[in-house]
């Protein structure tokens, strides 16, 4: 299997929802919802995309011969590259229906597992998609991290149940969700929390607890107070908000002001190895990728997520080697031009 | 109706002069007159357009849940969003000849009023367009801001009679009308106007008096001279001057300069609630918006007024939230990023 | 006749050398010589337009009403507007065989005179060209600016005959010819000349005299040095060398370094009344306008070149009023944006 | 032959690899491999030439005419321009079978020899190739550069004892290779060298030595301290990493570090005599263009090879008689424009 085959096979199932371009980049979806597309003008995924275009990578083979160590260690949860497969829910809406919410995560997560990494699970308006979610992260001996959506504390509290039995070492929250039209008048309410009821949640949580959403450094400070152990640097691909900044663009801000008391992940048009080694560069921890997933899960089920992600664990090594940065650790500021 | 099928209706009778895009930004029209587009190169539209594309907003869910207050009170006009539908005169040579000025102010006042906001009316070379601007300001109690051409002392006198009638609590003048090929030859002479004649001018008009097509510092200090209560910071979509800077470019130093004496509108390329909340953010305390309410108006009459409304006051609300400002008043500068 | 008429006939005798584009930018004749082009990657006629496209007027119209005075004197030619026709050579290789150089010059130095400004007439292979021009200047009683290339001292010494009979008031030499095939090979040798040589063709010329192809400081204060009453800023349409910087990039700091001791021209991308303006705010005196006079030349004959002249008069005036500069004079820096 | 007709012919045979375009941008190409694409996202052959075109040269006419001498001294290898034909390997299936890499270089060698230049031979997979290349570089009495990849140290020995052979007076190792796909799992490996190997391996070559492949000044520093005579600022033409900077882009700051202490070199994207020039006022000593060699030759075999040569070298000496440059070491920083 090529990558090209890949997306080809995908791109039958999934148009024309998605494209499958070659590399996604947000431009060929737009503003289209239901499907893949930004939010509002729909810039968004493409201003993500085009700001990691920006920062390159500094060449330097003048050092001893190593092969990279491109292991990673989030609260114990051991990965053989800093890369997650991102939640994505209703993906029958918005991919195609070749898989419902609880088909796609079933294969995400065992697949992700097999791989070396672990997914983010996706919630939503169905509570089947995060039973089964926890249920699938469950098999494959708490390898996932469920990701819950900014409900009101006695769903969550039901919710919180499930994702004990799931045996994972982590749990998230997609704070921004607050922007979704299906959360906006629930009853009771969802959406924005308060430091306090944040901290409250986080502590009814019970695990390590990442906060998805975050955009700048006052923001990442408040999931620091509210007792977080990790954030993720994230405009939702553009899908909550329309003309945030590339993430890529206030990521180095915000790793600086909260980085050494904080797991710090980004998501948002990584779409390579060589955008892995930049985001880790800019301050990250590990980066979180989700659009290219659904991709690879179309286009060739359990095999194509190994596929991707060998391909990106791969470009990550090489980036590496050709950089001069034996382990993840070793990649500094130094090592990007920008 | 959606907004596709507003714009599809309003380009059947508005083709060839505007194509009712997707999104107004003065491509498709460019430089063609009789028509929507823009003096000489016909680059200004665009400009302002793309100037607000290049300021982001900057999201931040981690905040007590809310329901945001986009009210706003000009003058003691009290209104759901700080949004003002523009003057546009001539509307049949520029849009079409499915309205005249007279129908086109008649439906626009009235629908803005019952949509909770206020229409800018335009004037023109024939006088009965501001005698029924003012007639149907007056209908809604003077909810309606008449916008005056800068004609000589006597024709304003008579202007002001009919403004009076109109029971409006503001008027406004486009001294940047100057621009227009209609004012340029007139007798008496109309155009360009000194501090001490604008002085006068105001003292006349006795109300609150808003200076439309004020662009750098200079200019909005000579109209707080002369005793205006307010700017409207705008190139007039670039159709009185070729290759002015964008509003949005120039709107930050006019806001520091005099944003505590007056009250400081901008338009030009404003497009969406996202773009109302960093004009906002940028200093303004309202914005106007006036190609899009044609098309609104073109394609669904006063229905179309209303939908675009609170198409616009939704998008503000929901970027509101995003961002964490509960009031017109939290909205600041730290939530923009440019 | 409208402008759009004037270049659809021009463009039936032009094409394909040239296409008469609605706004001539260097882009559709690129690289191709024979023919309008640029040399080598032909980017320099563009950039030549779009860094005047960069510079931005600030609208202002609240001052006193005026009718603006766009009248210009060099060294006591008086003249209507601020605007030179260019210096033009092979027009029949370059523009197409309606013309030949001397029909050409007879045509465009009676159309400018007539028009109330003054040409700029071209040199080149044929000794007749100059013969020609000169003539043609004498005929409108001086009204013209011979311009000879850079050849030898004995060869110039005739060309100077024919220029003193030429009855004109100023001479210049694109000292920037060095760069133009023809010119490279000569012999005796034609092209770059020292301080020293160059003040010694002054004093031969004894005339006021203007050196053209200036595009540094350094270059200015040699040619002040040398005797030169005055400069054209300009990279000769990017005919001479590739990849030089836009005019309108490096007139401001030369207009600071010697616009006090000699009158400073400036030609490359100069299309409309709105770029004359800049270039005054940037420092310049006056402009030179060469491809658009040959299209209005070829489109409309006497007629096209008068229509032209008009066309950027009105617009000149135009800007001034909504600038409010009275005069040439009132033009500055603080009235454009960059 | 015009340059048109040797890219015409050229592309007859190497279509559809390579595109033969008007000026080789890394366009056409892209990401395609085989082929002349860059690797991953392909767009480092484009940020390599586009970074050239945004330097500008700063022309001036006022100097004593001269015929500028553009010959360079390597090491003692006299030439007559600063530029040298690059290493290129696997031709036949990057750019088609009409040539293998031993008649490719025996033609190269010897043509650019003939033509008052040196070529760089590549290195591979076949150890007939270096070979063959220093046995042409022997038949040119040592004119020309073996470009040896970064083996283990016993395959080294064996590589050096055929440059011996070779008669030539410099010898380079592209020690950026460990980016390509067949020296990745090499036995023993080859790739990245310590500070310390790399002092070994040049005190074994015996000759001068350039380190090709450096991006940053600390690479620069550890050539230096290995004992390199020089280096070639290069990112291989983006065929090693993805997404480095341009080479225009870092040159200037590793010229500053270390151009007073080694011979500095650069190459990418630079395709004109004009960026030539621009490359010496940035701090380079001479320059290496391969890919437009590849067509050279491909579209006119020796002819082809002399043809560019001179084109280069005709269009430097027109840019250093325009920038009033009378000799290699009078282009300076002043000269450009960035």
């Amino acid at each position: 299997m090529t990558y090209k085959e890949l997306l080809d096979n995908a791109r039958e199932y999934m148009k024309p929802h998605c494209m499958a371009c070659p590399e996604c980049n947000g431009k060929a979806c737009g503003s289209v919802m239901p499907g893949p597309g930004s939010k509002g003008t729909g810039d968004g995924a493409t201003r993500n995309y085009e700001a990691w275009k920006e920062i390159r990578v500094i060449m330097d083979t003048i050092h001893p011969l190593f092969e990279p160590d491109t292991s990673f260690d989030l609260f114990g949860m051991k990965m053989r590259y800093p890369v997650f497969a991102g939640p994505v829910g209703a993906v029958n809406m918005h991919y195609g229906d070749k898989y419902n919410d609880v088909e796609y995560n079933n294969i995400l997560v065992k697949a992700c597992a097999d791989a070396g990494i672990a997914a983010f699970t996706g919630d939503g308006m169905f509570p089947e998609v995060v039973v089964a979610a926890c249920e699938a992260i469950a098999k494959c001996n708490g390898c996932g991290i469920p990701t819950i959506k900014p409900w009101d504390t006695n769903p969550l509290k039901e919710k919180f149940k499930l994702v004990e039995q799931s045996k994972c070492s982590v749990v998230a929250m997609d704070i921004d969700a607050a922007g979704l039209p299906f959360l906006q008048n629930c009853d009771p309410p969802a959406g924005a929390k308060s430091v306090d009821e944040l901290a409250e949640i986080i502590k009814m949580a019970g695990k390590p607890f990442i906060v998805k959403g975050v955009m700048t450094v006052k923001g990442a400070v408040k999931a620091l107070e509210a007792g977080a152990k990790g954030i993720i640097v994230s405009n939702h691909g553009g899908r909550v908000l329309d003309q945030c900044p590339a993430t890529a663009e206030v990521l180095p801000e915000i790793a600086d002001a909260v980085g050494d008391d904080m797991m710090i992940l980004v998501d948002g048009g990584i779409r390579s190895g060589v955008d892995v080694f930049k985001a880790l560069a800019l301050g990250a921890d590990a980066v979180v990728i989700a659009r290219p997933y659904v991709t690879a899960l179309y286009g060739g089920a359990e095999e194509g997520v190994k596929f991707y992600t060998e391909k990106i664990g791969a470009e990550l090594a090489d980036t590496m080697k050709m950089c001069g940065a034996a382990k993840l650790s070793d990649i500094s500021e130094e090592m990007i031009w920008w």
